[in-house]
């Protein structure tokens, strides 16, 4: 079975221009790739209309032609003028986004104190679709589009990675996009996830056990610094899947924290509702990014109460009660400071489980004994504690950032 | 004058499934830019060989092609066949390049304790190049090519980031690359960064001003919830530069906050270090948020001292001394407690300076009166206070994303 073939053009000359990287091809890719269709090329470019006539027409040229980006109020954002053309298609306003987007702009100009006559034109010239297009609606102020061309259908979605996500799941849900998929068996797919082992070793452990193939496809991805394994199950195949799957999994198992699509945020936060715990955190070097991460998640203000954010040895000792006699001692990047962090959180948050991380995130403050890198965490709660200590490699983003990943992944230890 | 056209080809088709974020293009598209060249479209594609042929094809319609990927020992590498049958050239043998890539290949067999016959035939595919093109030499085990074609000037590299970026120096000094910057003039720089005014505002004051063309080019970029402005100068037109800068940013002028790439948070942290003034935060919708983009900046302890991420309305009360019944009078989310949190962190953190953001990040949580969305900021320092009320639009992450980027504006201007 031939799967139904997918081009992604992403404009914006930011994007083009190197000065910030796509996130939208990949989404995209991602997106079809799960649906059962097959995206066969992305293609970047800036706001030079002929650039952008061409690729939507070679884009066009496949089943289904996901595009990303032009849909602002200024002449410069041709997507839909071009797509209007290279379908051979007039441009029609489209009466209903036009209120759609004119509310919102509406409240802007408002906030913003303009006349909202400077908006009129960008409001019109937003809600202008090519005819027999179906709008789905506004996320910021820029539409979604479906096009159903026969031959191809062509989803046009805001640049935004935030708006286009959202508004995403309706193009899924349209009547074009829809028959595509009934074109195709959509794979099953089962994932993996685990943490704290490296790639190679988790690939070695799938070519010793046969490997993929014979429609089941296997990929393994480092992302945030955990091993995300990919199961692509053809209809059919599930047993030979079942059977891969144990033994492909079995030398590994002890790093394997998820069999589903939960982050480890939701997973430490869900571990704490199902036991009525309530959770908090000292954070030195991460400076914030725990507790960022922890209430990115809807609906975490019943299990997360807080946290301190004790950059300063002050504040740790003034909001955590951590002796000075011990920073003295054994200085902040120290297990007995972790410790302390850890219980200061516990009390003076009043929350049952604290996380405590502090390192050094670097450039700077590294040491021969304390080198950049060299992190401590904590976790305590009613049913133990467990300190932990690593030596992270990379950059103070890469560093900050793996050292939350560890974070919680200590709490869910802790708690499982 | 126009600049040289630049194409970028990259294969890899974890890189096209969205498995991984390619790199490769915009590292190319930037040193592009910075050479004063145009990258004009980067076309990524997998492992299908006419998929990268379309690609290579409409890449090689340019004055330079860059292509990174494609170039392993196994027959699914086509990277160099296939450039080989677009220029129309036949494949050889480059005889020195096969010395090199066997040294390199012997070397590996005998540490994998390998026959090397098992590489030899891999190696001469690797050492196989477009009759006429130049080895760049190898990185890995991969060359990098460039071939003149006259018309266009084709540089092949490895796919592996490391290695392509150690070759690209070498394929930047060879002869037909460094021909074709001889035809152009780098061109300069400059920013300006706008916060509070909306991107269409900005383009019409552009258009207003004349707009851009004649060797100034202006990009208008909404990024993070500010407005990024890019002129990218030709030399030469300097005075037509200033002129359209001049009037151009003149009634936009308000909102301009920087002239130089530096982020907002760098601005605040340099703020308050030139005044000698240290930095907390309270923060409740945005969950440490803040502090973690204070934090991502090297060298920010010396400023940020600290923060309270008051989720739960007894951590304000605790450690921010937030009074229980101004939370009870006006709820968690009002102008009374913003404030109260702003001055309990200066308090209780013992700062200078203090920010405070609390709201209805959603989804819920919202009510009539305190929509989802709404959100109190307050500044205080030595220099006086500001409080600040916002509705924002958008879904969680929006919400919280604008209110961290409203509450580092909020300092910045408190600050100045």
């Amino acid at each position: 079975m031939s799967r139904p073939r997918v081009a992604i053009v992403v404009t914006g000359s930011e994007l083009v221009r190197g000065e910030r990287t796509d996130l939208n091809g990949p989404f995209f890719a991602q997106e079809a790739l799960r649906l059962g269709l097959q995206p066969s090329r992305i293609t970047i470019v800036g706001d030079d209309p002929a650039d952008l006539e061409t690729a939507l027409r070679e884009g066009m040229d496949r089943d289904v032609c996901l595009v990303s980006g032009g849909l602002g109020p200024t002449h410069d954002d041709r997507t839909i003028e071009l797509v209007a053309r290279v379908s051979g298609r007039s441009l029609e306003v489209d009466e209903e986004l036009e209120r759609e987007i004119e509310a919102v702009s509406r409240r802007f100009a408002e906030r913003m104190k303009r006349d909202y006559a400077d908006f009129s034109s960008g409001v019109r010239k937003q809600a202008t679709l090519p005819a027999g297009a179906l709008s789905l609606g506004i996320a910021g102020t820029a539409p979604g589009v479906v096009l159903d061309m026969g031959s191809c259908v062509v989803v046009v979605l805001p640049g935004p990675p935030r708006e286009l996500q959202e508004l995403w799941p309706r193009a899924l849900a349209s009547p074009p996009l829809q028959a595509v998929l009934a074109r195709t068996k959509r794979p099953s797919r089962r994932v993996a996830r685990l943490y704290g082992v490296s790639e190679s070793l988790v690939a070695k452990s799938l070519a010793d056990a046969g490997g993929d193939g014979d429609g089941v496809e296997v990929t393994i991805c480092a992302r945030d610094f955990e091993i995300h394994v990919d199961l692509v199950v053809e209809p059919g195949v599930e047993a030979r899947a079942d059977e891969l799957e144990a033994a492909f999994l079995e030398p590994i198992g002890d790093f394997l924290f998820g069999r589903d699509e939960r982050s480890i945020e939701h997973l430490v936060l869900d571990a704490c509702r199902a036991r009525g715990l309530t959770l908090g955190a000292a954070e030195s070097c991460t400076g914030g990014l725990v507790s960022k991460r922890l209430t990115d998640v809807a609906g975490s203000s019943d299990v997360f109460r807080g946290s301190v954010v004790a950059y300063a040895n002050e504040t740790k000792q003034g909001l955590l009660g951590v002796p000075a006699g011990l920073l003295e001692q054994h200085g902040a990047v120290s297990a007995e400071v972790a410790e302390s962090l850890a219980h200061g959180a516990r009390e003076h948050l009043g929350v049952d489980v604290a996380i405590s991380v502090t390192g050094v995130a670097g450039p700077g403050g590294g040491t021969p004994e304390k080198p950049v890198g060299l992190v401590y965490l904590h976790a305590v709660g009613p049913m133990g504690e467990i300190p932990f200590r690593i030596e992270l490699p990379g950059g103070r983003d890469v560093i900050r950032s793996r050292a939350a990943v560890a974070a919680l992944h200590l709490l869910r230890r802790l708690l499982s």
